[in-house]
């Protein structure tokens, strides 16, 4: 089977496309594929731990070097998120905006960091981005916010948009120490090895600052959001929400108003549909029309992030 | 102030669009309306009973003929439903279908008795039918289901979809008897004076076979719908499923495989996303490549009703 088999896709019969891929590149080179490379081949070796031995492969300086010399109408953008300067997935995304590419996006950096910059680079271009996995993964939480702010707007959101702090409070609230829920979290394949940025409330605060920024045009960045992690909290705090009737959840939070934004740990009523379990997202969006609506569903996840990025792709408009 | 500023109304400052009122009808009569008629004076002389008086008014013999003697493009049908035979909207809705006319609906009737017939005949016409306000009014959950099943199909789907039942079963779980529970849901008019067709689990049927057939092009009608209603539950059978700690909802059921449609009481876990209280509408929606989402939302009402049938106008084609 060949690579054009494997990658045709389509929503439906009637929609059917073909996506040709032209290279891969991690941390230590890039591939040229052509028509004679197995996907299945390009998998296993990545899976062994190296593409070095691969025909097509060179080594590479930096990730630039990877976007400048791709021959291609969209590149993937796979790499680690980092909150401190997004790099080197900003640069690598505005060289491939620039150079007329069109960009799919897993990484919350650029966007959580500079989000206006890019999308007007890409207005510019004429050029899409498309970053449905940074969201909900497996939901369409940004989707569905665009359905229920149409003929109306946004005025408020809140919600829990991060799975691995919400398996470990939910599992503190079972009784176990945060050292123990997050071990287990690890084994299991919930939480990354470093869940710093997922303790800290960094990514949640990036993903509601690229859910409001979707929803209302707005240009908001993580400096603008008041972040608590849950790292301070204690099996004590879990049990006072409990005694109060509910249970303590790293809530994001998004006010229209006030041009707020705020991640910190929150006790949620049990009656609140917020108030998901496990690995599970939700958010309930408030309109100026008077609705309320909650959406729940997985979080992100590799099934669920390889999931998002097909639908990016073939949404994107065609050539 | 003339109809035509009143009416004109638009998802956005981009997409503009004039409403132009031709006719209005209700069981007694029907009166043409014309440039010079004030919508507030319709809408005056119908909350005082009757719009006999107006200029252009004249007696009906039955609904057909207002259809026949209307001079639009649009009908809106917001008749009151009968399960037995959906007349006479259905009449009305085919006879408008095949004089060309779109039609807009809030009665449930016609699509739960013969929606297939209905969706050929509009589209053997050419024509739209719409009817955004039969299911969760307020809360897109066709149009959501719509976005969750590109790409991939629903399975699966429950849901609590009736307004009425769900506050008389909550007041009940707190202590309330039916009679007390539905006194008081009348009073505070979220029950119609005839709730009959939601206690009897008619209206949640028709709910769901709306639903299904919307988003999988099936042909279901009411009796492919296992029907169980609230009449028979206790407040013994309320504290039972207590016990086993949930809540007794009216639980709306679909299933792709069975070809299975249901509405009954059933005990409902406190953590399920289902588990809504009082007006509030929940669906969850299974999907065949594994995906788990639940919409949650406000139900029918006077205003929800108003901006679906809104909200479904300015969607059709233009002319």
């Amino acid at each position: 089977m060949s690579l054009a088999d494997i990658i045709s896709v389509g929503k439906s019969s009637q929609e059917m496309r073909t996506l040709q891929l032209s290279a891969v590149a991690d941390s230590t080179g890039m591939l040229h594929v052509n028509d004679r490379t197995a996907l299945s081949e390009i998998l296993s070796a990545k899976r062994n731990g190296t593409l070095q031995k691969l025909d097509g492969w060179f080594p590479l300086k930096d990730a630039r070097e990877a976007v400048n010399s791709a021959d291609a109408d969209v590149i993937v953008d796979c790499t680690t998120t980092n909150y401190r300067d997004a790099q080197p997935s900003l640069d690598c995304m505005l060289a491939a905006i620039r150079k007329g590419m069109d960009v799919v996006t897993a990484n919350k950096g650029p966007l959580a960091l500079q989000m206006r910059l890019i999308m007007d680079e890409a207005s510019k271009s004429g050029r899409s981005v498309k970053f449905g996995a940074t969201v909900g993964g497996g939901t369409p939480f940004i989707d569905f916010g665009m359905m229920c702010s149409a003929g109306t707007e946004i005025r408020s959101m809140s919600g829990v948009l991060n799975g691995t702090t919400n398996y470990v409070l939910t599992r503190m609230g079972e009784g176990l120490s945060m050292q123990d829920a997050l071990a287990e979290a690890k084994d299991s394949g919930i939480a990354e090895s470093d869940p710093a940025n997922d303790l800290k409330g960094l990514d949640s605060a990036a993903k509601i600052v690229i859910l409001a920024n979707s929803l209302t045009g707005a240009g908001f960045s993580m400096k603008d959001v008041a972040i608590t992690g849950i790292e301070g909290v204690t099996v004590d705090s879990l049990a006072e929400a409990r005694r109060a009737g509910g249970q303590l959840r790293l809530v994001s939070t998004y006010d229209a108003a006030l041009r707020a934004l705020s991640v910190s740990p929150l006790p949620v009523s049990i009656s609140d549909h917020i108030n998901v379990s496990g690995m599970n997202n939700a958010v309930t969006y408030r309109t100026a029309n008077g609705n309320e609506y909650t959406l729940i569903g997985a979080g992100a996840g590799v099934r669920e992030t390889a999931r998002a990025i097909l639908r990016d792709l073939l949404s994107l408009p065609r050539r």
